[in-house]
């Protein structure tokens, strides 16, 4: 079986904000070589996320030196995470038809390795997109994040940053659900709204109209910060430190606001965080494999009982995958970004 | 009993680096009143810190909201950690000749409620020094920041700087013993053969002659830092982020490039903290009172086979503190400084 595909690349590396025009859309025909153990996978839902930025720094920028963040190579397909249907496998453990989640590329069809295939799904309760979102890396890295990394206790109080996103919004709810009491920030006024009318925080605040994010976060937490969920870094970071109480724990998930601004840089009062006996820890959802059968099982359970609400923001069309990408550093998305490519 | 006293004040708020003029010798007498509870202490030892410097700020600096270092009040005595000798009490738990260890004053005689005597020495194997430094709190912000903060395996790879002070000297040897690989910075040649040729260090650089600390440590750490232990924060600090293996652990002590210089900031690579999924904590000393029978064991038996080198720097006379006190801020001191007041 040969597949018509399309695809997209960078045609540079990007070392500021993201444009439309360092990506291009591609054209191939390939299929599955004799003797390959390989599968074609039909593309459905791709996982747009914010991270990618950093693969695509040029060699010589500090990522280099991590090996995790393999680079994305110029000239050719991005990969990342998507759910995607088997259309054609030399590999006896995959036959046609099965749907399954993996590290596959921003195309509408892979050539997938075993390897690179997370997991099978036999089925699926929920919509597929999920699988690439709360019931995914997003999910496990709000889940472990928070519950693994900032040991959080009832009562405390936990300030979310990008609180509206695909993780923040996950944090806010399972911080909620266990008894805390949360705020989050967000970059608009309809996001706010989000926050407090539909998932449940207790308060937020719109990051855009604030000058002063030291008296901000005091005014929102009188009492000072127990927990920080960091998705920005930066003067957000600061300010966070600056509010926090004794044995505070801080976990960066992601510093969103420093991706695109080499200059920008978190600065936190090393002081306070000696005097207050602050923990900041960063953290990748992958370590945290171990509580992925918790995590299911909880997140499960409450996408069941109504008690959590997965915020989708779903583009359509591979040739879309750049804006969709470009727009994340703008704040468009509301919730996870995706991209969808084909029904199921 | 009336003592006739000399005591140290400062004489107005310091913002940046101390100078002698910042201080005041001032006399006084002073007895016990009747109804008192008190003890009147003579100092024998006094312990001179450079965190001390962050309690004579003014109350608009950031410190005033952290309520563990309580300012001191221009005019009036400054207290510290000293070792003395009962000579007159109205305390029933306390007699005259008692040798006592707790938080008195930088004075001859102090005026001492019971609730600032920390402890009371039955005996001392060892110069009496020892108790307000390797068997005080220095050698437990040692033995507590690195064995319960880093949690450092044998064979990780540990960098200290200011590893000729107090705390520096001894987390090396610690280290050393568990079979660490160490590494030392300080700032001069002197100090520098001294971590390598008297306290066993692996190697150790001079930071002044140093201009890019990134590939310094690179140099001195090809294969990375598992562990820093960090007392100055700022440039250096950055810089071991930069040089961590996955899963590092930086135990924040103290950051003493940053107490004298508020433009002074360590920014680290938030994305490297991520991506290596580092832990920054900081701690004090005071949280850790549960390990301190482990410590005075462990440490005990170090010195009492040798195996542990307390390096004391002497100076003499209660006039002789306000010098003591700004030569921290020169590197004057090789190990802990201490003031010694009078004859046991």
């Amino acid at each position: 079986m040969e597949v018509s595909n399309r695809y997209i690349v960078i045609n540079t590396h990007i070392e500021d904000a993201p444009k439309e025009s360092h990506f291009e859309l591609k054209t191939e025909s390939f299929s599955l070589e004799p003797g390959s153990d390989a599968v074609i996978v039909k593309n459905l839902y791709i996982s747009i996320d914010p991270y990618q930025i950093n693969r695509m720094k040029s060699f010589s920028s500090s990522q280099k030196a991590i090996g995790f963040a393999v680079p994305v190579t110029v000239g050719e397909v991005v990969d990342g995470i998507a759910v995607g249907k088997v259309v054609a496998s030399r590999n006896p453990k995959f036959e046609k038809d099965d749907l399954v989640v993996g590290v596959f590329t921003w195309a509408e069809y892979s050539l997938v390795k075993e390897v690179n295939i997370i997991n099978k799904l036999e089925t699926s309760e929920f919509p597929l997109s999920y699988h690439i979102g709360v019931l995914g890396f997003s999910g496990l890295s709000a889940y472990a994040g928070f519950f693994e990394v900032c040991k959080p206790q009832k009562g405390e109080r936990i300030f979310v940053s990008a609180a509206s996103g695909s993780v923040g919004s996950l944090v806010g709810q399972y911080a909620k659900h266990l008894g805390c009491y949360v705020v989050g920030c967000a970059g608009s006024q309809k996001k706010v709204a989000l926050l407090k009318e539909k998932l449940g925080f207790n308060d937020a605040f719109n990051y855009k109209e604030e000058t002063d994010l030291k008296s901000t976060l005091k005014r929102y937490f009188p009492d000072g910060i127990d927990i920080y969920f960091d998705n920005v870094g930066a003067d957000m970071l600061e300010a966070a430190v600056d509010n926090m109480n004794a044995f505070g724990r801080v976990a960066i998930c992601g510093v969103m606001a420093e991706y695109t601004d080499s200059g920008k840089r978190a600065a936190p009062e090393m002081l306070n965080i000696v005097y207050k006996r602050i923990t900041v820890r960063g953290f990748l959802a992958a370590d945290f494999m171990n509580v992925f059968p918790d995590f299911l099982s909880k997140t499960l359970d409450y996408l069941r009982t109504g008690k959590l609400r997965a915020l989708e923001d779903i583009s359509y069309g591979v040739e879309n995958i750049p804006p969709a990408f470009v727009g994340l550093f703008n704040g468009d998305n509301i919730g996870k970004k995706i991209v969808k490519i084909a029904d199921d």
